[in-house]
């Protein structure tokens, strides 16, 4: 049996938007300590993981571990249904073919209860070894995003250049070419911080860098980890786990 | 001659949101007593009605009964040059080949004048018995629609099934099954209110009922009554009458 | 050299709406005097103009006149990336290929550098008489961009008629005829005034009115002036110079 009750179904909903852009039929991962995804792109170019932690759900259950194949899709459509606020309850019961979630609001006079088809998905679970990475970028997640969306005007390649004192975005293309500085400042929830062992300077595509900034709803803050010859990782850390995207580095253009 | 006057323009404005996804050339019936309307879809699926009650009305004059066949489309059009709270003026000759529509703002120094031609329809009015139903429905107008909208992303039909204790929307489909359940509750205008002589369970089209609900702007609450062997009607009453719609159920999955 | 800095990237973020739809590639003529543009759209029916006050400009230096031609789109493009608050420093060296647009916000800690290509187009200046017009209507730029935008929605054309007492709006088709009627009034921001020697009826293609209205954002207030045998001319009045658009009348309909 898998049972798990969430306050609010706005952090689920966050997920989902976080994930559905990027990937369709998931596997989640169930043990008691809590739930676990792991998948790549329809392209086998990005890869999503995110740890929802057992304790940050007002209850979890969870008697043996169990793979929940599940289609993002129709977890969003299902979520439509729910307000931000009402509590969730899922429940699965051991080799179950479905997955049950009821969302209620506080007055208890509405009740709603889907029951979504569980998927028999092939799981391909990769090993990520943790890194070192030379380079670590902390900036304020709607800051990322709005310099990844603006600059996508321009090109598909973000070039990402860090030095000790600074940060560049560049872009380069038909029309000319771009940059935009950021320096470390010590601002609270706009903070940037920099930490640098060593000047790296690697290009990304855009698109996919887009498509992970749909999860920057679920945390003011974004770590961004770069390296010349690791993927970048981009996390998102909030109040039930953390959300990590990798991409690998584009061909240098220098 | 035929001549009547509103108040505030939105309420026309919100009676062709109503009707323009649903019907598009229809007779207005006007008679000293009111306007009414009925009309049927182009598939001849869904009927709409209103009663646009003389006394609602600023002014109304109407020497004898005569029938404006109007293009719902363009009458949205002519609308859209109406602010929310301009005064409106509605006229015709007898046996006029147009109606005049004049729009005046609080000021008096912006006026805008409007000849829409009139149109020549077919007139097949359908007597509609008035029937007694087992289930009556009383609900927030939003909360219906918010139920319509949000279920026919999972699918295209809507099972509604009655009892004292509450009401169920129902839907089911290859992605799994879903249930939305209210209790009745006597919380002012959050008011769900159950009238039910008999269990029943019927299933809709969610297309039309999702067009229908383009009434809810006109008022706070929905009616809902439904009956096996009747066609479901949704209304809304309003300041200036009552606008009816109706839906002939599926033929039941049970 | 070319040097220009601006307080606040608003301004030319709306230059930019007022003529990316109408026009692609453009000249700026820069002198000391400052900066001036005209442009005709692609199929030669309408004329752009515009005189940017080096007064107007936090600083501006222009040691010798020089003409840069400029992707109107790709302007828009690097604009995106600025903040309407954001310093703006512009510099183009003397024979330069390419020009810097620079945006800052107030902490310093943010810079966004942009190089944009120069083009090189064939300037065709056309000398514009000044004309005395005999019709001269001021009116809220918000209510002309209004009136042109829904009476749009029912024909290509707009009449416009002016008398001493009043400027009427009018339009006719298919679906009858509809004419917006304004009156003088000196009412602060929403004063109408009509400035007449001679009644005047003259129509115009909706579709570039409702382009030249993207000007509207530039400043409260629209200066339209008429005659029968010249161009109309639309003015926006704003605080770094004037915007003005020329369109040519139809054959009357009379």
């Amino acid at each position: 049996m898998f049972e798990a009750l969430l306050s609010k179904a706005l952090i689920l909903k966050r997920i989902v938007e976080a994930l559905k852009e990027l990937v369709t039929d998931v596997n989640f991962e169930c043990t008691p300590a809590g739930i676990s995804l792991q998948a790549m792109d329809a392209s086998h170019v990005a890869l999503v993981t995110f740890i929802l932690d057992a304790n940050g759900f007002d209850e979890f259950r969870c008697d043996r571990a169990q793979t929940l194949g599940l289609s993002i899709t129709n977890l969003g459509k299902i979520l439509k249904c729910a307000e931000n606020d009402d509590r969730v309850q899922i429940r699965a019961e051991d080799n179950a073919s479905i997955i049950t979630f009821i969302f209620e609001g506080k007055d208890d006079d509405k009740v709603s209860e889907f029951n979504l088809n569980l998927l028999n998905l092939d799981s391909e679970h990769l090993g990520i070894p943790e890194q070192e990475y030379p380079c670590v970028i902390t900036l304020p997640s709607a800051e990322f995003t709005r310099i990844c969306r603006d600059m996508s005007q321009m090109t598909e390649t973000l070039a990402i250049e860090v030095t000790k004192q600074s940060v560049h975005f560049k872009v380069g293309g038909d029309i000319g070419e771009g940059k935009i500085s950021l320096k470390p400042k010590n601002d609270g929830k706009n903070k940037v911080h920099l930490e640098v062992n060593e000047n790296v300077s690697c290009s990304y595509a855009l698109r996919y860098l887009n498509l992970f900034n749909k999860g920057a709803s679920l945390g003011d803050e974004a770590v961004l980890m770069i390296a010349t010859d690791l993927p970048l990782v981009l996390i998102f850390n909030f109040e039930l786990g953390v959300l990590k995207y990798y991409l690998a580095p584009k061909v240098s253009e220098d």
